[in-house]
């Protein structure tokens, strides 16, 4: 297999995962004694603290700095946006790639106030996804092609990853993804996206469920689930967190659909998230009980729910600045302050 | 008077209060109007576009961008230290300035990550003030000479402007400010500070209640009661976050010894603080109730309890990025995007 063919099925995208790279214990260790050393009452940074340390392990290094965030998009369509689950009408996914490409979006601001890298995928958006309703929204090569896309867009010198996404009707999917995952009802997991009214919402539900009910078979294989009900920008999302677990590239995951995306992870390999931090909780209703499912607390709450990577990317300065901390400040030796 | 001189006396600094500015209204109208036919489904942004309107109408542009930030702490020694309330020595505040001074404090580095301008003001650290359980904490002059080293400390070209402080004991001195201009009893406001033990805890206790029946009569005049029981890095915390007002410069405000000191100011004067937001909740105990007090709703909530305004230089580039996103997005029709 070649770099830019990793694997050609979901079955050898199975076995990738199950040889994750873990953290290095002895940087982390290490990361803990220098923290202890440093000119502050013990635990005072709180959470970044934590961070620092997470990082530090992750990276093999007990006092890096960031130096080069990326903050990776994939958009992609869905079949079932034709079954009136958004708000906004399917052609607003391209056009938004366009606002991206034109520096106008959200997420540009974000990027440039972090000092983040963006990139940009647009995944075969003249092409939606098959109705998850009456079939598997995506073939195997689909899948796969779309794990490739997010795999192969994470760059080599990148040393914090943000994924997130651009597809219209994608929380639907995401629900149906968190729903087959985690159990319980469609209305558990649904939300009102970019501003569905009480009808759309009962739409989404109806959608869920059906779809839930066509793939009853799946839930037990995490990568089946999102193949069947999730979407092309998903599965981009799943291949960058899985490239970055490979090359200890720690990750700030976004909102609800990034979250369910990385949830496939989580559940087709043990700690397959461990390299990965919330970066915030969005206002999108089931992003709460998601995080919660799989034990991750955002670092921010701030009620966004646009996407884009954008939770992720105003978390970026945060988990910067914790390093900062932790690898810039001298010690009570160095600086000749009196500890407890 | 000169402008180094705006008042000489707490009587004239009271008068100065009542002439505070206000947000301008047309301007903060302007970036309603702006945010609305921003390329993004109404609302998405939550709390950033709150915060960008709220500091939009500050500034008087209905589409500003932060370029200027100003990092501005205070350090001041306290009588009441020598009562065992602190797990540090007294001589810890000299040193830690040094530190600030060789850049090895956290909040060095949390500046440089956010791009904000530090500045340090020792206040007569040889001379701490009075044990407020046996009298004044300040004389009026001392008290004027510590808001006027604040007022002074704002740079003009500061559009964003954080106040922090550094002294050994002043949790204890922002316990009994609180007690004293909100009530309830001193184990409500007392907390363990930089990591103070059970008999520390109790100690504080003691020294505030005290404090209280020592100056039971001055709860109704906010000043006397910053001059009794306050220090002077919190006076001129006061005196700074009351220059900004005057300025109209938006203020971000630390943990809980900042935020004693702005409560002095809300108290002061109806709306003392509309130009102030809580850039995080400290763990230091009462910060929680403090900010409740005062109608405050944090942006991070990361555990920090550290003051030398690293909650608040924390919360600088979410501000930031809030006026980026605000100011520099792309409208609906400037993109080409389809709306609702």
């Amino acid at each position: 297999m070649t770099d830019t063919e990793p694997f050609r099925t979901l079955a050898e995208f199975a076995v990738l995962l199950q040889s994750f790279a873990s953290e290095d214990v002895h940087a982390k260790k290490a990361a803990a004694a220098r923290n202890a050393e440093l000119t502050k009452p013990p635990g005072a940074l709180g959470r970044l603290e934590e961070i620092a340390q997470w990082y530090a392990g992750w990276r093999g290094d007990a006092a890096p700095f960031i130096s080069h965030p990326q903050v990776a998009i994939f958009a992609g369509n869905h079949g079932v946006s034709a079954l009136g689950v958004s708000a906004f009408p399917t052609e607003v996914t391209a056009q938004m790639v366009g606002n991206f490409s034109a520096g106008g979006a959200a997420i540009n601001q974000l990027c440039a106030a972090a000092g983040a890298t963006l990139t940009v995928e647009a995944l075969s958006l003249d092409q939606p996804t098959a109705d998850f309703t009456t079939g598997p929204a995506m073939t195997e090569d689909e899948v796969v092609k779309a794990l490739l896309t997010g795999w192969n867009s994470v760059s080599r010198t990148t040393d914090l990853l943000v994924t997130g996404e651009m597809g219209i009707g994608n929380t639907t999917a995401a629900a149906a993804i968190s729903c087959a995952l985690f159990g319980g009802d469609a209305a558990d997991w649904v939300g009102r996206g970019t501003g569905v009214d009480d009808d759309g919402l009962a739409i989404k539900t109806r959608v869920v469920t059906t779809g839930l009910a066509r793939h009853a078979a799946v839930p037990d294989q995490p990568l089946e689930v999102l193949r069947c009900l999730g979407g092309r920008e998903l599965a981009a999302m799943v291949g960058a967190i899985a490239r970055a677990r490979v090359w200890r590239v720690p990750v700030v995951l976004d909102g609800f659909i990034c979250t369910a995306a990385a949830a496939v992870l989580a559940k087709a390999v043990p700690g397959g998230l461990d390299h990965c931090i919330a970066g915030h909780r969005s206002d999108e209703n089931a992003h709460a009980r998601l995080l919660e499912a799989l034990g991750l607390r955002p670092l921010l709450d701030l009620g966004l729910r646009l996407g884009e990577g954008s939770g992720g990317a105003l978390a970026i300065p945060i988990v910067r600045a914790a390093l900062a901390c932790h690898s810039g400040m001298a010690t009570f030796a160095e600086a000749g302050v009196s500890g407890t």
